[in-house]
């Protein structure tokens, strides 16, 4: 058994069965490998923004990590704004990153990099293995820390003569360190908090999760406390029989104005909101300065223990949960796409227990209000901000819950980035449903434009935010990947196509013409 | 006037006149200066491997750096493959990279990073402005950076206060360092190995243009010693009238065998030749241990300086240039498309003054030598063996090189990697002639797997290397993107189709179905 070898085996012992892969020279034992050991399912990415972002999607519904498989520095790098979206989400993803073998880094061959700078930045952990008796103990090392909660990016290198020597064989896997347990007097200060009135909950990570949401709604019905989520949230269980949180608003104004009204801030799992940029004379803090910001639980915190422990301070545990919403489906609309419209046409044809990765970023801000009578299912946003994460996150949800229809909200703008998904959702018939919202602009920029306060009205400005000469064609594209496709430009025409969508098996893909 | 339109002003002063952009947010200011500064031509990408591409592809043409825009971390991670390569290829690029306001850094908003360490391993030079009145310095010195004598990679991060708040105005230009000239000992060094026999001159960076390779073509009648290329290099002038050298074989067994019969070689402008990859009982340097090794320009040198100085010190300069290619084009060929009889379609429909760019990494790896006496025209390779190259190098040539027409091979797995810069080609209706080599498979790494010794010939291994299921359709994606395109499946339809291509104002592409 060779290095390579040692490392499969141990990756699949430790719980990692999915590797998403786009491989080189470097990794082709690590392929080879791959013959023996059919437990890990193998995954071809034919851009490495694809793999990364999948090993996210992944994680966001299994709730472990992925491997990838990256060709050298380059190849890492293709993958870091993908592993920035995952970084931020809190994903645990074990990256194999194939290296030179050591006697060759010396020349200064022209694939060589300094990896280990290159995976710093977007990693939580790096380690380059010294040879094949050490890199299965570095696979278990990668898994273990990857695995903890919440995950994190762990990227291992490894040297082509550390996969292609003689190794001794897989290690055993490492269990990851528990979050540590929140203690007595950040709960103390939350009671005290909610007893006081004018309060929010202000929820992030896994207090998300229906489970989590459930004892929030109870605190609520104990305390009259608002329940909020960040805006940037990895997965929101959602509709009809969940508790429903309001999500903060994109827009630093908006924002402002939302978290006026409360004295009390309670942060569960998440830290104090901040803007996702800057603008001149805006605050970066959303807060209001006279609000009391109380930490619960931070992100690295034990976040559902802490909300349990809350409720059984508050006496709520026994209490019917607030704000629990009941299914509601919208009649289906006709005419022009409005937002609202779209956001009805969507709430309505919900299948059960949806996974909906959302990367609609200007059309679909308001989506998510207009949907959380829906049948109940879950919402996935991109939580770094960097663009093309949507269709991958598609891929690497529905590999992890191939039971569940996955839906793609995507600008046309954001698609573009990681639009080679496509062909891996047809390769593996993932039951993925993608709309495209075709505004043929970066319409997000153009009120960025006027909230920085530019000056931008003229020509050469604004075709640097059209997409337009020429139209991208969406059905071209996804005929050129093998899927299957068609047009929407009313709301009637989304309807019928978007139903149509759902009851095709495999990946399907909607362009709706703004 | 804004530090943004200060920054652009002095861009322009420094003769920067083009820059490829991907903008976000951050960079609003920055695009909304175009309007009054409108000396600088803004080509959009619609991703970032395409914008860092299009500036290596555009320096190797124009001689001098283009900048590029990008979006904070995540936007500079999706570029750093294609800056990867053009940092190998002494390409000069002035990145200017978006960060979030100054005062909003300590929050860490979603797309906060630490751009300095992912920017330091792809660049020579990284600087972040302190304010709106340092930024066109700042700017000042990265062109001058970049602009040296081989060019080199210089990224300027921006924060967003730096770009709106109100400047001084633009910088003066700064004198980029000269390269240093090569001594009389090295000279001296060179002479007496040429002398002796049985010797080649290595010939890297600018030591591969039409004027220097008649400099080695003379020293090559003086002294009967061989001219060869590095394998990798980033701009060749060859065809009809060029002295025509020969490029270092890809494969280690082959480079090998071809030094073998040197007992010296003398480095213009290139390091000891070096393997690509390392291979189990292979070596990693090419050149015979018992050959002479003189170093007569490193590749920071004054490479052309020194070349002239040995041609003096030989008697060489009145010596008619030995091995220049005379016009020779083959009949065009039919029947089923192989290696030698595409490379002769290539040879006979050259377009005088054609500018190739070469990513056909395993099709199209003896089309070199097979074209060598085509009309003139310049080749350009990728040299970091990041694969994405191709498509936006044949953006930027063309850009740099509007009254020429561009000629990009490509592989079709190469071609997914930024297949985004159909669109900008299309958009800019650039001259650039794109024929993709469907041979529907990582056809390289079967090589790869081979020679790495890996055992590989399973089900589940081979899947990682096949691009069919579903096949990619070229066409489609042409269309996708706004681009005539056409398919060959023989040698005469491949004749009939480039020729159409040729024909054809603005990009076409050309699947080869192989």
């Amino acid at each position: 058994m060779n290095g390579a070898q040692s490392l499969v085996r141990t990756l699949v012992d430790a719980g990692v069965e999915v590797c998403f892969a786009n491989p080189g020279t470097s990794e082709m034992h690590f392929v080879a490998s791959l013959e023996k050991v059919p437990q890990m399912r193998c995954v071809l990415g034919l851009f490495e923004g694809v793999v990364t972002g999948a090993a996210d999607g992944y994680y966001r519904m299994a709730g472990k990590p992925a491997s990838t498989l990256l060709h050298l520095g380059p190849g890492l790098g293709n993958g870091l704004a993908n592993l920035h979206n995952a970084k931020k989400a809190r994903s645990g993803i074990v990256n194999i990153v194939g290296e030179h073998a050591t006697h060759h880094l010396q020349h200064d061959a022209p694939l060589t990099t300094d990896i280990e700078a290159i995976a710093r930045p977007m990693s939580d952990w790096v380690r380059t293995s010294k040879d094949a008796l050490t890199v299965a103990a570095d696979g278990a090392a990668a898994v273990a820390a990857a695995s903890g909660r919440p995950g994190k990016i762990a990227t291992l290198i490894m040297p082509a003569d550390a996969a292609w020597t003689e190794a001794r064989g897989p290690a055993a896997p490492q269990a990851p360190n528990p979050p540590p347990k929140v203690g007595e007097s950040p709960i103390a200060a939350a009671v005290t908090a909610l007893r006081k009135g004018r309060a929010a909950l202000l929820l992030g990570g896994e207090g998300t999760r229906a489970g989590a949401l459930e004892v929030a709604g109870r605190i609520a019905a104990a305390t009259d406390c608002a329940v909020l989520t960040e805006y940037a949230v990895a997965r929101v269980e959602r509709g009809a029989g969940r508790v429903e949180a309001v999500r903060l608003p994109y827009g630093v104004a908006e924002a402002v104005a939302l978290l006026k009204q409360f004295q009390t801030l309670v942060l569960v799992g998440t830290k104090a909101p901040v803007a996702f940029f800057a603008y001149p004379n805006m605050p970066s803090l959303l807060a209001d300065p006279a609000c009391d910001i109380v930490e619960l639980a931070g992100p690295e915190d034990d976040i559902t223990g802490a909300l349990d422990e809350l409720a059984k301070s508050l006496g709520a545990q026994a209490l019917a949960p607030r704000g629990v919403a009941a299914l509601s489906r919208p009649g289906l609309p006709t005419g022009p796409l409005t937002p609202e419209g779209i956001a009805a046409v969507l709430c309505h044809l919900m299948p059960v227990n949806a996974i909906v990765v959302d990367e609609a970023v200007s059309r679909g801000r308001g989506f998510g209000k207009l949907t959380s009578t829906a049948a109940p299912h879950d919402w996935l946003t991109t939580v770094g901000g960097a663009i093309g994460f949507g269709l991958p996150a598609g891929v690497g949800a529905a590999i992890a819950a191939p039971d569940r229809p996955v839906v793609v909200l995507e600008g046309d703008g954001s698609a573009m980035y990681t639009l080679q998904s496509l062909w891996t959702m047809a390769r593996e018939s993932l039951d993925v449903k993608i709309l495209v919202f075709a505004n043929r602009s970066y319409q997000i920029l153009r009120g960025e434009l006027m909230r920085v306060g530019a000056d931008a009205r003229g020509a050469a400005a604004q075709e640097m935010l059209s997409l337009e000469r020429p139209t991208l064609d969406w059905l071209a594209f996804a005929r050129a990947q093998g899927l299957g496709a068609s047009r929407a430009d009313t709301l009637e025409s989304l309807a019928a196509e978007f139903r149509k969508a759902l009851a095709t098996p495999g990946p399907y893909l909607v362009e709706v013409v703004l």
